[in-house]
């Protein structure tokens, strides 16, 4: 169906296609992936939205019916799959263009564009209560940290909880972990600004990491300089936290969280994207004394199902979406948004459409 | 307590100690850590056994009280840790010596003698009716495999397994894994009879692992030699297996392991010990895509509740221990136990006393 968009979360993923990087990428096409808007128009056939409905855009579809679907253990849909990678609707079609030229699409949405055409699948149906600039951020990033949190990790209340970086994605765990009712939230990152928006979000522990000489110290401002790994495990009686999250996607932080999780139970969930050819590496001590390493995309989240449960929480105030939107930006000024993003100017810069 | 030993066997980490090759190895000490016995003597103050029960000596104790043993998750008691990793009994003491001079005990157990002295919270006292020459590799290979696939991984009924190693270890996870009754289980080994005896304990397909040029093919004993993760994929719809177990200690075959852990829901369990500061590599997509690496020593088994109902299902024919002991040897031929071990010759030796 036809959907016409409200607002467009910025996020790295779009980042890593546009600069080459990305070995599974393709050009020309037309980016974006954290939509939001409206419906406009259905094919014959559709049953599952129709016009006038608010919707959050899926990377991830749910169809319902595949192996996958079927399974409470798992997001990942493969209806759609080898069409969606190649660039395609699910017909094998594109209705992109540029000078009569075909263009592809991008991871099912390109949505960095007025409108787009989706498959009914890869459309969550949202209350309309939601503000589409908000609920544009379900399409990605916060849906991936919550979903981290609450249905891959499935954090349980009282539990310590140590999730490193806070970009969108990793504010999104601390507030699922939070949610899940951990009794205690270590937040890791190297900014200051960020770690007092994690504090905002429910973390209870403010770690500076890097490299540390000597014991920690506390700072002015309630952060402490560390070692992550280190501190985490003097709070910890030296098992390590109940549960971790990576979610910067440098290799070497993901072996921190390996090492962080506790002894005998500990489930360390890599959220972040690595790059490419690069590898996590497990001093297998850690897993034979009871440490289990898990990851997720799209934080496990069954987009139709879920998503709208997520934006619900977001309505009965369970998590402060607002304050992650940092950036209004129009449609032509997606390159700053690339820009900011590079520069961790804010969490989340939004394209908003007229 | 004094334990009268009746049979021990002999264990890949006997000898990884007394190769030097252990960072957490000291000498001199008595090694042997798989014994099965009859208590001769207690002390004051014991409850859990008396003279002449039939026990089964644990490295891994079950105090019944610690945090650990008071959760389901784990086996891993931290009560006499620290006095058990520096080679004495709980109280300090150790009750070795040699020409005057004392020696250090060795995993709390030192069963390489024809008596022990041991805490009472590291022995399981099993049924009268097993023989103790079966029931000492209970005291560590055979519960580590079958409590991998029983109690680490949980195998469910109907699930695809693949178990990368067919010694004892491996073995016992082969037979763990139909006990729990998984409708597949791919053996994978180099080694052409170590594959057979992993058909006569449950196996459903065996490959013979290793460089293959081309297509896979099948030999004139029904045994395919083919790339293991390559086949394991193309029985399995491209998805791979939903549990897979590592019992060499390579970490390479770990990467197997996880490679050959199905998308979405694959659980990938390492039993085997690696080497000395070698690591498991892992590509982060793997873990983005839904699979889960974990690992468990003594196969999450609790010692004392647990390796008495093990011993049972040996009784109710479960498990066929007897095809498992491969050598009877002396005491004094302890290091020619060694070597068969070295050179793969059988799967396990058994040094009985008199």
């Amino acid at each position: 169906m036809l959907v016409r968009l409200a607002a467009c979360g910025v996020c790295h993923t779009d980042l890593y296609t546009a600069s080459g990087a990305d070995p599974t990428g393709y050009a020309p096409c037309v980016l974006g992936h954290e939509g939001a808007g409206v419906v406009e128009r259905v094919g014959p056939g559709v049953t599952l939205v129709g016009p006038g409905d608010h919707v959050v855009t899926l990377f991830a579809p749910e169809c319902g019916e595949c192996v996958h679907c079927r399974s409470p253990r798992t997001n990942r849909c493969t209806a759609i799959r080898d069409q969606q990678n190649a660039g395609y609707l699910p017909d094998g079609t594109t209705r992109l263009s540029r000078d009569g030229q075909p263009l592809r699409h991008f991871m099912g949405t390109s949505t960095f564009a007025e409108y787009t055409v989706m498959p009914e699948i890869a459309l969550a149906k949202i209350d309309k209560a939601a503000p589409l600039e908000g609920a544009s951020i379900f399409a990605c990033g916060l849906s991936t940290g919550l979903g981290a949190a609450i249905y891959t990790a499935g954090v349980e209340a009282g539990s310590t909880v140590a999730v490193f970086g806070c970009g969108l994605v990793g504010l999104g765990a601390i507030a699922g972990a939070r949610i899940q009712g951990a009794s205690r939230i270590v937040a890791v990152d190297l900014s200051a600004e960020r770690l007092a928006m994690a504090k905002h979000h429910g973390a209870t522990d403010l770690i500076v990491a890097g490299p540390v000489a000597g014991e920690p110290r506390t700072n002015a401002d309630g952060t402490i300089t560390a070692d992550a790994v280190e501190w985490i495990k003097s709070v910890t009686d030296g098992f390590g936290a109940d549960y971790t999250f990576e979610a910067t996607g440098n290799v070497g932080v993901m072996r921190q969280a390996v090492e962080a999780a506790r002894e005998a139970w500990g489930l360390a969930t890599m959220i972040g994207v690595a790059g490419k050819g690069e590898t996590l590496e497990i001093v297998p001590r850690f897993l034979i004394t009871g440490r289990r390493v898990t990851g997720s995309s799209f934080g496990g989240v069954k987009g139709r199902t879920q998503v709208p449960q997520l934006v619900d929480r977001w309505l009965r105030g369970d998590v402060d979406v607002p304050a992650l939107l940092s950036h209004r930006i129009t449609l032509d000024q997606v390159n700053e948004g690339f820009d900011l993003m590079h520069h961790q100017d804010g969490i989340r810069s939004i394209i908003e459409f007229a």
